[in-house]
């Protein structure tokens, strides 16, 4: 078999494990967590259908796919860290820069480096592209927690305040969903599903 | 809030049911059966890093992704229909039919169109970009099933010449991965992975 395809394929049998990292988030409906993949095609619909709320024109749909698609994959060696878990914070950027290397250096180097290079561009948000991201991956966990009934919010005591402050981020990506974020938390205020 | 944002939430809240249908896929080194979301973004992964293998050239990535991405979405009315039950496949097509009317119909009318048109035309296999994304739906379920040493095959006695038979029309979308496909079938035949 050719070497090239061997590497890529090496590559698509090692991202199977993203199927079993753990995210905070709950499957709507269900008691069992969201894991990694699922999350990411969730993302990935989201951007199908809410493209035309980016705040920019012309955004690269291609583009905001496949960085979705591959956004989460260094949680393979550096593990899902919580929202809203500050520790966790502190040394995840070096975590997660080890990842990338070992993950994306199993393709072909020219895959490799678009692959790393998307994933820095997520990181980074300087285009309208990882906006538009990053405000999809904020929006879906509210989507899920609040339908819920916030039960992973309660859990881990999370207040209105702390969910706006960090998701506010969102309005630089698409004004329109963070705008319908925000309802949503004031919702889940009245509702009690967040502590006040 | 407007009723398009409305509509086009619904939706993205319903399709969340893809997580809870399970396929006869096992994710590798797990007991647990794959869902379709997480297929879902295994082949949307395949498709980013297989492109170059597609036969055609000029085939359009993003229209493969989005094909990719809604292909199962139908499952979450009409369920999974395992590759090898004969009974099962008599109806899939007028279940199906009547799940992307209900499913996609939960979206404004144009997004309605637009995904019951990808839809049709992954089943109708009658573009490049279609024949290269069934190709990578039957490699997909093979390499999971080999590296889990075949156990989902032997659990429903599937013969190698079964798998060969059902999977040769991945030829018709990219001929390299279908090379791959035999060898895997060989070695699966060699190792009793696969019946003879």
């Amino acid at each position: 078999m050719n070497a090239r395809l061997k590497q890529q394929m090496e590559f698509i049998i090692e991202i199977d494990k993203l199927k079993t990292i753990l995210r905070q988030t709950n499957v709507i409906g269900e008691t069992r967590q969201e894991n990694d993949a699922e999350h990411s095609w969730h993302l990935a619909m989201m951007c199908m259908v809410f493209y035309e709320y980016a705040n920019e024109n012309a955004v690269n749909m291609l583009r905001v796919l496949k960085m979705l698609l591959i956004h989460d994959i260094v949680e393979i060696d550096a593990g899902d860290t919580f929202a809203y878990d500050d520790k966790g914070h502190e040394d995840k950027r070096e975590r997660e820069e080890l990842a990338a290397k070992r993950l994306f250096h199993l393709l072909p180097l020219d895959q490799a480096q678009e692959f790393i290079q998307l994933w820095k561009e997520y990181e980074n948000r300087d285009t309208p592209e990882s906006r538009f991201a990053l405000a999809l991956d904020r929006l879906q966990p509210m989507l899920l927690n609040y339908h819920n009934q916030g039960a992973v919010w309660q859990k881990h005591h999370v207040t209105g305040e702390r969910v706006y402050n960090r998701n506010k981020i969102m309005a630089e990506g698409s004004e329109t969903l963070w705008e319908y974020a925000e309802k949503l938390i004031r919702d889940a205020l009245d509702k009690g599903y967040l502590l006040t």
